[in-house]
């Protein structure tokens, strides 16, 4: 069997909320609780999509124009779809650059498979779970590269550092901070130079709203020689339970003298057989004009909520970061209270649920992530919850 | 890199049957052409789907309704669906022993993350090009279990051979054989006194007519502890571009003191984030009766197809497997004729697309496959074509 599953550390975090907030709820069956932890969406699709989603089901219903297998790196239609969005954006890349995924959580570990087991993978921490996850599970050694307030929780190169692969989420989950373009040409400079691959997770790219904040490595020079970029529509357009994103490895892309992009067709084509035709379909209306449209309606309904959980920490003089180009806040907690005591405290005394920070690696203690995910009411009653408990 | 990838062959088969095709229309543009080679299903999804999915598609469209990230292991009215379906063919199974998976070529490969690299696994040729594939890009040795007519393709357990893995598909892909009872009990008790894992790819099972063969390796008593079977709704239920499969991982299935089933727990909560919610109610209605009632209606088509061609076979006293429990007919090329040479022969002489046998692995040389999948207007055409050329 493989051994690194016997190196994993069981993963609590959620396991624990879930049984202190079913706790709470059993003592206090008639408290209403803001539910500000939530990293799902809770916005329906939008009609283009669910428009695309039934004209498909109905296509799979007559002989004429039933679907069996698609290719399996992806329709034409939709890897044409995104290329095309790509390009909307001053970035040129080739459909048969765009791999179509079941969702970001899935490629990310996937991608491992055509590397060798046993390299040196730095991960920014705090991090997503499933980053750490999947290396140890693959006997990778993961270098934890710790973050905090003093560097806006944005780790930067470190040139006494190896790494064969780097992972960086901007925005990030779990703290909503977001690499500038300066900073993303330092990490690829790092990569060409030490001839290791960046696996940038643009899970959250849709929240930016900054100018100068690129939403693609590939806007900084030299990225299509290091870097491989995993994408998702699971928050862009409300996806968490439609599955479906992309990831794009460039021609250019190349190490040992084997391309990756090859590499990733033949792992493609030997592990699965695509991805659902009607799945494809509802992609492909995401980036139509009218979805466009429509999911960016949906964002804005979260980053509204965001700004509201912003105006109360800034009323109570509380640091954080994300927010403002990033679903998440990610704040320190008050009185130096530790992640799980104001977990408790936030609970108890203001009926908020929320996520400790430490949760996601050693480095978050301290802190505390809020997610805008959850209904604007619920999103409003926290705030003003916040302000009546610690103002 | 992962250097496995650099001793995958290159796998031209469809690729060349494609070329060859395509040649042969440019030169006979009116010719109608037979295509008896495809893998694919050619029936839709029957109603009971159809009626699943569109309901599923509301669901998404209204907020009250919306599903978010479902379950990785799956939505548990799949899973409870599932263990029912293997009751009522007399097979205990608890809900959390299946696995909803995107297909079962998925489940093939990922299966391995597992197990360590470099393991010694048998495989039975002629065989499904990805079984052979994942394992080499995996850094595996593939033992492989060369199969002929003296045996009926069905090669058995060989106590001077080593294994950690067997992959064992009942009925087969490419040649329709199917084991029986005491052939698989064979099996289960080399896997047993030998310490390996059979991978059981039951995604052909739904074909088998005689009462005898088993459905599923868990008719076979003791394979709970040394057996994962992988389904799939591909053939089944025509969903080959809709993908949805199981795998089933019972929790008795212990190595090196790991249990396997936490084992895929682990790897599915780290590496997915399940499958959509509109897929696997889709799924669920193939298990409802109607949906059971359609999708059977859907295969006698299928075997309504391998019928025509049987008697075609049977006139010309050509040796086949398959056929009667499985959507593929295995035959002896004619007149000594090599998979190719038949190849050629059957597209210039009667316009007849088939697969040549020796794309599936050295074995193969001198067999040819015909699939069922075809449609019934074009599977007569073809026997009737075939009892002109041969007859």
């Amino acid at each position: 069997m493989n051994r690194g599953y016997a190196d994993l550390e069981d993963s609590y975090l959620f396991h624990r909320i879930g049984q202190k907030v079913a706790a709470f709820e059993a003592e206090h069956p008639d408290a209403h609780l803001c539910r500000m932890g939530i990293g799902d969406v809770s916005l329906p699709l939008c009609d283009a999509v669910i428009k695309a989603l039934h004209a498909a089901v109905d296509e799979q219903a007559s002989k004429a124009s039933f679907h069996g297998y698609m290719p399996e790196c992806g329709a034409d239609f939709l890897r044409e779809a995104i290329a095309r969005h790509y390009v909307s954006r001053g970035i040129g890349l080739e459909p048969d650059e765009i791999f179509v995924s079941s969702g970001a959580s899935d490629d990310l570990g996937s991608i491992l498979d055509i590397f060798e087991r046993g390299i040196e993978v730095q991960i920014m921490e705090p991090a997503y779970p499933a980053y750490v996850d999947a290396n140890v599970m693959d006997g990778n050694k993961v270098i934890a590269r710790e973050s905090g307030k003093e560097n806006g929780f944005l780790p930067m190169p470190d040139n006494a550092l190896p790494a064969n692969l780097i992972y960086i989420c901007s925005p990030a989950n779990p703290t909503g901070a977001t690499y500038g373009r300066q900073q993303l040409e330092s990490w690829v400079e790092y990569a060409i130079a030490n001839d290791a691959i960046i696996i940038f997770d643009a899970a959250y790219e849709a929240f930016i709203e900054d100018e100068s904040i690129p939403h693609s490595i590939y806007e900084v020079p030299g990225a299509r020689e290091c870097a491989i970029e995993i994408c998702s529509l699971s928050k862009t357009a409300g996806f968490t339970g439609t599955r479906c994103g992309y990831t794009v490895v460039p021609k250019q892309l190349e190490r040992d003298g084997m391309g990756l992009n090859a590499m990733w067709v033949r792992n493609r084509t030997t592990r699965t057989n695509g991805v659902s035709y009607i799945t494809q379909r509802a992609a492909a209306a995401v980036f139509t004009p009218e979805g466009q449209a429509q999911v960016k309606a949906n964002i804005d309904v979260y980053k509204g909520n965001a700004a509201v959980l912003m105006e109360a920490l800034d009323k109570l003089d509380i640091w954080y970061t994300g927010g403002r180009n990033a679903p998440y806040i990610w704040l320190e907690c008050p009185d130096g209270m530790g992640s799980w005591e104001f977990f408790d405290f936030l609970l108890e005394r203001a009926n908020i649920v929320g996520t400790p920070g430490v949760g996601f690696g050693p480095c978050g203690e301290g802190y505390f992530r809020f997610s805008s995910f959850g209904s604007p009411e619920d999103t409003r009653l926290a705030a003003s919850r916040l302000l009546d408990l610690l103002g």
